[in-house]
């Protein structure tokens, strides 16, 4: 924390300025800057740690089922990612290119990788010969680059952007299908548990999978502003992948196979979607899971006690510390304890514990909520299992709150015109019987920028109606409409 | 594992082709593959997992001693290169240059990061305000690039390589110093705690060092052919930074001061020293604090016993598992028990236990140390013990026997003529008197391309001979010339 930067307060309101605020937000919590070129940030410790925590979690699910973390060169040749493009659509237009290496003009432009499909892909034709040698799974934590000319919004959208990239091969599509299916639930479960957000699992309608793919899966986040996040996509490639690249292996009978393959990724724009779901407008709000520190010690003197109390709060810190909850003890002298509070509240410490003369003397400690303010006086003798129950609330808390509001806005509609009106009056998802053809999100899509962002998973689930809200032919399935990010 | 990759045997001699052993070693073993264009690796599992090893040991320390992580971006603007050229030598030769976003041609250029310094200190100008905001320290793991023309050498020379900057500023030069110190010792450790190899620690002669450093250090590794490795280098930078890019602050009595800074890397060439160092002609040797899996038990059973061989290891392997050893079971029933051995010798597992028939009926387990095949049979119901005791002695004569090697490689010598001789015949480190002249480097570098590699970390260190081995003038400090990658 930086001790001068002192404009504490968010004036932006989430309610009716949500970009804004969401921006000022970011900055004063100092999570991050703009960089000096428009579409780049710089991501500063109090935001990176955030990543690293998220990072970790998912890492060691990934590790518990059999995924081996790799790194794959930054650059790819123009040539590998034109032998891509007979299934996948061109990054062209979105790619950053190298073009001089030192005083030197290439021979070869190389992209700087906007995913890594297609250099990874041949290596894995490369590694695998036998069925012995599957599943295959390989991922990597890095940075890729998509030259989007968009205004940029940290997390959200930027050039350059830090995430995942999970790429499998596979025997048989049952296999294949069980990865896409786990790495989903992961993503759900690091929003759930970890985020505290609740997510709808989904599948894309075929004209918005990832090119390539037989089956996009997605996990969708419902923001404030009744926008939805794509918060992380798990993709079955089918043989496609295996064809193209030709990564086939010889099964038990000695004969030729093509392996069935996946891919699946989720970026910072997770941050980016919990930033924007429990934060307000007295700045940051992290779940006790992500938040370093997680608790703050706020001591309350007056000029004839301070060496008592601070004392007494160095006892309580050392308790908690070694119970290895993050703990910080704000003993600044040169602050008041209500500028404490609010600096504190700007950076997302979900708890604060308040020690003046009434806790000294009682044996006690005051622990209040971020953000809702609840307090209570608690016993100090049991000072860690106490805090580790509040944490537990806090996370509660912030969870039901965001259940809340997404149970809230999934509304249904039986017309083209109830689609726009509800979602015109309130945002959220709108869910209404759809028959299958993209020509019916058009009409949508046109008029107020909502889009298909999923179906249902289960591709035999019935639809919600018979006849699809606009065209009025037989539904297919359930189509959840949404103005997205 | 790829259980297709069946050619075994490593053919190259370390000893008589070390360049070209080293590079099927780290083929072979599955560390590390060419990329498609030159210059470029692809690091595979069992080479990333290593990375990730060494990383997890060092973030640790550094953030027990007060280092934030946080992510700059990958790209540089041309004006901040062109801004930190007046204190830092222009790594245009070496830079790639993004010139194009899509179908554009970008306005100013984009250096692919080289290294961060003119991105972060800008940054860390702005956040330093008051002596209250320092000491700063960042850090960020990312890759860099340099475009250099040579061979490629996986994870020695690489146009892409990972690696961890670290940034600091400090209110004075003590400060600044200790830090420079502390990084310093923290790479030191990791050399020695974690990699087994010892390292020794000094000061580059002032004509070698990073431009605009006050005093650059470094650890240096010597490797089996004789040639000294530039381990990782710690920076103290005075204030040269600071004035350049305005890092200052308010002091105690309202007074502004510039800080002082420094910086500090390493990079995955301490993998590259590492395979380097302990391998043999059968393939990677890892220490035990490094493999993956640390140690594996291959079951030798006939037709009439393969349930109950079988039965019997996968309890030592649950119980090893269970005390946190990273335990492999290789049942595999389509390879015998030697071909096993050799392809776990090649891959760098540190400790083998062999299970067969006596075994079983004894109750016991043979361990066996790699490289030196020692062996021991021990009684299996102290299992976790013994083999944690033999994981210790395994990585005690790995490092034993590289500090044996280093210590006879360090010599003296009183003229030019013994200098190139003694290196020209043995290879390793001479230390002779210097007057401190970068001329009196040069007839050794021209003559066997040798150079100073460092002096001792004292400044006011007598130095060994009265007299510069060349020159014959008044020695300033002891000189160690070595050859070098």
């Amino acid at each position: 924390m930086s001790d001068s930067e002192q404009e504490l307060g968010i004036t932006e309101s989430k309610e009716y300025s949500t970009g804004d605020w969401y921006a000022e937000v970011v900055q004063k919590a100092e999570l991050a800057d703009y960089a000096p070129m428009g579409g780049f940030i710089v991501t500063r410790p109090r935001g990176y740690q955030i990543w690293e925590r998220i990072q970790n979690h998912l890492d060691g699910w990934f590790k518990d089922t059999g995924v081996q973390n790799a790194y794959f060169p930054l650059f790819i040749p123009e040539g590998h990612l034109e032998r891509e493009k007979d299934i996948v659509e061109g990054f062209d237009p979105e790619v950053a290119w190298v073009t001089q290496g030192g005083y030197d003009e290439l021979d070869e432009r190389l992209a700087v990788r906007p995913t890594s499909e297609s250099i990874i892909a041949p290596y894995m034709s490369q590694w695998t010969r036998s069925h012995r040698d599957l599943p295959l799974r390989l991922n990597q934590w890095c940075s890729v680059v998509r030259w989007e000319a968009t205004e940029t919004k940290p997390f959200f959208r930027t050039k350059e952007f830090l995430w995942q990239e999970g790429h499998t091969a596979h025997e048989d599509s049952d296999g294949a299908w069980e990865e896409t299916m786990l790495r989903l639930e992961q993503y759900e479960r690091v929003y759930e548990d970890v985020l505290a957000m609740p997510v709808l699992k989904g599948r894309k309608p075929d004209h918005d999978k990832f090119p390539g793919a037989h089956t996009t899966t997605t996990v969708e986040a419902l923001m404030p502003d009744g926008k939805s996040v794509q918060g992380g996509t798990s993709h079955y490639l089918g043989t496609s992948f295996g064809e193209a690249f030709d990564i086939t292996y010889i099964d038990e009978n000695e004969d030729e196979q093509t392996a069935h393959t996946t891919s699946w990724g989720l970026s910072w724009r997770a941050m980016g979607a919990l930033i924007m779901t429990h934060s307000d407008d007295q700045g940051l709000v992290l779940p006790p899971t992500l938040a370093d520190p997680q608790v703050v010690i706020v001591p309350i003197w007056q000029d004839d006690n301070v060496d008592e109390i601070l004392g007494y709060a160095e006892e309580l810190e050392s308790t908690l510390d070694d119970a290895g909850i993050r703990v910080h003890l704000d003993d600044r002298d040169h602050r008041n304890p209500g500028f404490k509070y609010n600096e504190w509240e700007l950076k997302g410490v979900p708890l604060r514990i308040e020690v003046g003369p009434n806790e000294m003397d009682e044996e006690t400690a005051t622990l209040v909520h971020r953000p809702d303010g609840e307090s209570e006086t608690v016993d100090a003798t049991t000072i860690t299992e106490t805090t580790e129950d509040h944490l537990d609330t806090v996370f509660a808390k912030l969870y039901a709150s965001a259940e809340e509001t997404l149970e809230g806005e999934i509304r249904e509609a039986e017309s083209r015109e109830e689609i726009l009106g509800t979602i015109g009056q309130h945002g959220g998802y709108v869910k209404c019987g759809w028959c299958g053809e993209e020509a019916c999100e058009e009409p949508v899509k046109d008029a107020i920028a909502a889009e298909i962002v999923m179906v249902p998973l289960d591709r035999d689930e019935e639809p919600i109606h018979e006849e699809c809200a606009i065209c009025g032919e037989d539904a297919e399935e359930t189509a959840y409409f949404a103005k997205t990010y």
